[in-house]
């Protein structure tokens, strides 16, 4: 029997995954970048709008007032007239330079000096990053590589802290089927998931140097020079280099190099006339084997090697759906230019799960563990009509279709749980509905969530009912069905189209084209053998185009039988539709850095210092043990404390320098670490909680077990802050 | 100051790291494929060897006897005579069909039927890991690509188990700092560490299809097939050929094309000549960005990305030594053929520790942890004397200088007790030293630890002593000193040979030859200077050989000044040495699959059943929980268990189908599962433990706890045993 599949036409998306974002030949799946910084929210763009048209009157009114000054002048004014006149001219230029304030600011997206203090802001925490080692940039004796970096020790806690965090909350949580593919990937495989063909970035050359740029990212940063910097543009002109920079993920490579010529965009750094835009395909390639015969890449995210291994996994489960497979693993992608640093690298952590289920039941058995959630969501209505993301209850979003199904539905409020618990700020979380035109015409329903930061909203996790897309795809290329049965409690009657090629007749009729004439009826889908048969009844012969051939053969009626047949069958064989959250890791952590991290003043007031509010879960040290002076009775309760904290399981540093113990709780603070024990005697120890910088006195056997107690979650600080004798920290902070 | 580095000539190993096994050019490095099965032990190659010559002497008395039996018959002798001639004949024969047995079973290694064995046990635990979905061929639906495989779902966990235990085992143990660098490397640092130009095999292409072969691989299989097979060729032909396995890392692809010239061996498939034998780097090529201009690889080895981050980290630690750094990630080596399954591939997981050290204190504070342990070693001495490796105390072979230094013996020590608390049978496990001539010039001491599988000793962790090569390697490139300092308490006066070339008077004499001349000058050693001294002083001149000129020079008095001066220091800096100790992963994990199998017969004794006795801390899954019979109060109960044992963090299956408890059991038997909790009462459950089949009578409450304990590793089975009352299974086996 044959196997309906609806061919996805080439023009169509790819429908690649998370971290897609600005590919502009699949921003149908991520538009991330046609909505951050680029397209400011309407009340805002009004007012730039006006203050644009404000200020243009404004200089048109100095203009002619200048006029009117030099005119008095030339005819020998009274003084008193033309000083009234000149004052006149000075007030607008101050009204002038006070607009020109105002709409500086409001270009710069959030009112006064707001991207100012976003800039200082991050810049106050890369420094940190960097010195403190959460991250290095790789390589960096070799001068480095741009969009690759290590993680650095107390980067890499962290990292292994949200991957632990994961495996648990998803992997364990949900029995989910984890499964660990390699990165280098045939050419096969991902030809048949629309990666080599599709997976590209436009590019421009510097014409003399051969220097490579990415073509939207020119066109962009002039767009936004503009606006931002040249105050005496039009409102018109400014708005037209909006509208540039809202489509720029849909202009074709004609367009974006029409619009470079337009604008007389150069190479940046040499001033040198630019190629025409032209495609890179994003994937590092290699070669499989010594024989240079087997191409390969390293592979751009980790769900084909779920998809390929559908019919083992599926077999494992005992043959049933739905179930979930996941994977954590490295991806790459060969960036053209990388930039805005940790959010946009060359090789990334990738946490996927793909979650097959019968596409006609799409309900989720713990769907009412989530059902209550209120958090940001910012449903496709609310972006088209200009609103912004508004606080939902998912399970009011699921019952009124906003949210496509429950399963969709279910795996939203586990991504809002897992963001929180890490330490995202749930006020800077939001759930955001793809556009219609976002998704690929396969898809039932996407929605992204995305972590506002320094660079404005950044998509973290991508969460879409991809239907049976991909499932089809490796079918079609394999051979191998990757399909599920659902076996009927008794057999039931059902209709089937059956198209019959009489093979004899059509030979008769197109000798060697017969089989591509054969192939292409039987390719038919419903609809167009209905009408077939219809036009075959009542005319006696069709017109039918065969794609292969490239032309129109006629069909007569006796060639083909088409038919609706009854039948018994004992099981239905579907494609299954897979729901797919896939987490950036890097970004996710990226984020939770800056909503992480504060200063504040040290106890002198003299300096500003650093902390990382990582709850116990994510920090990479879960606890200090400072003696407090140094002295060999203090320094051995330390060494038991830590003893019994390995045993524990609790990650801890010592550090028995004789730095001043404010220094060593600053240092500490800055890495994130939520508690420090202080040997003060050697019958009992201060334990001190990072942001309140409060501390308690417990026994020295009791250290371990209460740490252990608030970093594995069982008790809150404030819990043991109930139970315990306070301690007053004197002037040990200093 | 210059730097006097000792240069690595180029002709020189390459040191590279773990997993190099069998790689021609740095045999000096891993010289695994020369001693498993390839060497047979001695006293097994001795009687083999006389067997070889009974056998020769056999067939000899046989021809003999046949020519005498022919000789009577013709002569028409009597036919008792004949008969008895001809009855010796047979008794001869049969005597030599005995000796061909056992000549076979001897080359098969392993006493009679060793091998087949061997492979028997092979092939069963392989069917079951390929059955359960340990491990997946990866892209098996598009035909897979040799060398690449899946972790399934247990595979997968087993993996993170390893991983887990490794982290908390070392680098949460000892403090380490744990970084995480890309893949994705750029040429510069490869090209330093020496990858670039040495990390190949030979390879030979089938003249008229192209179809590559490793070389050596080829002579490899020709020789063992030769000994094994072919039972006829002579005590000095198998001699010959074992020569040929034992030198087959050191052969030269000259020596190696002459030999294969030489036993005429052909394509394997098409027995199509050879073509000669040329390197090929393993090394993945991509190229990093799109201009095509910056070559990158596929890192072989995570080791170079801690190097490279030495400066950083060294400051990370407070500018203090000794200090260790730590990664676990993959590495990727393009075999040429990969064979041995999942021992030899093509992706794979490395965890890599770098123990920076000060040079002149090799001690470690922790060493007496580890100093009474006892177990098998294979010393150098004992290698080259054929004897066998035997049980010796680590302390032992460290104060004998067995082992060069504590830090060093330290890492044995807790790789014993790492792979031992794994599951590793510590019976067939070994620590091997490299012989002098197997070691870099540079190396100061290396072990492996290496398993016994059914592919002989593989060498699964390498323990190795590497000096300061490293470091200088990338200080030399880079530019960038990569170097530790060591503050004296108080100036030390010390005398420093300073060699000050005269550029004047050298300038004068060698015009543009001058720079060569000087740089010749100031990289000379302490002994080359001294001479010269010495000679200038005696003589006044002295001939001098400048190699970036090719040519002597000859050196006047006033060319140069060198001498010995004294200066007051106040600190010594040095470049660091560096303990590796490097773990292959997936080898450790496939060891571990083959020392945890075993089979036993079912109840009714009609089939066998497999069973992996995973400790708790490997086990996929800790434990099952079974509802005896289908039934909605069970369900419940074990819902109620699940989410406890969820709570706590307890990997776990409910199997709530209706299959017979017998066949659950030995479906999760067969993954490795230790417990399994059966619900068959609303109050009470049982616990299964899976080796011993015993069962134990708990109640609901108490079930998640005493599972807690028993996985965690605070109770054992047999505490537990005799702590509750015991439950007598029944028929529930059936």
């Amino acid at each position: 029997m044959r196997i309906l599949i609806s061919l996805v036409s080439s023009s169509t998306s790819t429908g690649l995954h998370l971290l897609s974002v600005s590919r502009r030949l699949h921003t149908k799946i991520s538009p991330f970048s046609t909505l951050i910084g680029l397209k400011p929210p309407p009340a805002m763009a009004t007012s730039e709008d006006s203050l644009r048209r404000s200020l243009a009157e404004k200089q048109s009114s100095i203009e002619s007032q200048g006029n009117t000054v030099r005119a008095l002048k030339a005819a020998n004014a009274e003084k008193a007239t033309v000083d009234e006149a000149i004052e006149k001219l000075n007030a607008l230029k101050l009204d002038k330079s006070v607009m020109e304030k105002q709409l500086q600011a409001a270009v710069n997206g959030n009112g006064p000096d707001g991207s100012i203090n976003k800039e200082a802001f991050r810049q106050a925490v890369v420094n940190t990053l960097e010195r403190r080692l959460f991250y290095i940039p790789s390589f960096k004796i070799y001068r480095g590589v741009a969009g690759l970096y290590d993680y650095g020790p107390p980067g890499c806690a962290v990292k292994s802290n949200v991957l632990s965090f994961w495996r648990q909350h998803f992997v364990l949580e949900e029995n989910m089927l984890e499964v660990d593919c390699p990165c280098v990937t045939p050419e096969a495989v991902l030809k048949a998931s629309g990666h080599v063909d599709k997976f590209t970035d436009l590019m421009v050359k510097d014409e003399k140097t051969g220097t490579c740029y990415r073509a939207d990212h020119l066109l962009k940063d002039f767009c936004n020079e503009k606006i931002q910097k040249d105050l005496s543009i039009s409102a018109e002109k400014a708005a037209e280099l909006k509208h540039v920079l809202a489509m720029l993920d849909d202009l074709s490579a004609e367009e974006l190099g029409a619009k470079i010529k337009e604008y007389g965009i150069t190479a940046p750094d040499t001033k040198n006339p630019l190629s025409d835009p032209y495609p890179f395909n994003l994937m590092f390639q290699t070669s499989i084997g010594p024989s240079g015969l087997s191409p390969g890449y390293m592979r751009p995210e980790t769900a084909q090697g779920i998809f390929v291994n559908f019919k083992d996994l599926y077999y494992y489960n005992g043959n049933k759906l739905p179930f979930a497979a996941a994977q954590i693993g490295q991806a790459f992608r060969n960036e053209i230019s990388p930039r805005q640093g940790l959010l946009r690298v060359r090789e990334f952590t990738l946490a996927e799960i793909e979650h097959f289920v019968d596409p006609e039941y799409k309900s989720h058995p713990k769907y009412s563990e989530v059902a209550d959630l209120e958090f940001l969501m910012f449903p496709r209505e609310q972006q088209i009509s200009a609103q912004s993301a508004k606080k939902i209850q998912l399970g009011e979003a699921v019952s009124k279709g906003i949210v496509n199904n429950e399963t969709l539905g279910y795996f939203i409020g586990r991504v809002y749980l897992f963001l929180t618990r890490l330490g995202i700020d749930k006020d800077r979380l939001r759930f955001r509905q793809h556009l219609a035109k976002e998704m690929a015409h396969y898809a039932a329903d996407c929605w992204d969530a995305e972590i506002e930061s320094s660079y404005g909203w950044i998509e973290c996790v991508g969460i879409a009912d991809r239907s049976a897309y991909d499932l089809h795809a490796h079918t079609e290329k394999s051979g191998v069905p990757l399909v599920a049965h659902e076996k009927f409690s008794e057999p039931k009657e059902v209709e089937k189209l059956v198209i019959a090629p009489v093979k004899k007749e059509l030979g008769l009729a197109f000798k060697g084209n017969q089989k591509k004439v054969v192939e292409a009826l039987e390719a038919m889908n419903e609809k167009e053998a209905l009408d077939m048969k219809a036009s075959l009844e009542t005319k006696g012969v069709v017109e039918f185009y065969v794609c292969t051939l490239g032309e129109n053969v006629t069909i007569k009626k006796n060639m083909v039988s088409i038919s609706k047949e009854k039948k018994k069958e004992h099981q239905r064989t579907f494609t299954p539709s897979v729901i797919e959250p896939s987490f950036g890791i890097g970004r996710i952590i990226y984020c939770l850095y800056e909503h992480s991290f504060y200063m504040r003043p040290s106890k002198a007031g003299d300096e500003q210092l650093n902390v990382f509010r990582f709850p116990p879960l994510v920090a990479p040290i879960k606890c200090t043990v400072f003696p407090l002076v140094q002295n060999q009775q203090y320094e051995n309760v330390a060494k038991i404390i830590s003893k019994s904290l390995t045993a524990a399981g609790i990650s801890h540093k010592i550090d028995i320098t004789g730095t001043s113990i404010g220094k060593r709780y600053a240092r500490t603070d800055e890495l994130g670490v939520p508690f420090a024990i202080t040997v003060d005697s050697i019958s009992s120890v201060t334990i001190r909680e990072r942001d309140s910088k409060d501390q308690i006195r417990v026994d020295v056997e009791e250290a371990a077990p209460v740490m252990k107690s608030v970093t594995d979650g069982h008790r809150t600080w404030a819990d043991v802050w109930g139970s315990f004798p306070h301690h007053s920290s004197g002037s040990a902070e200093d």
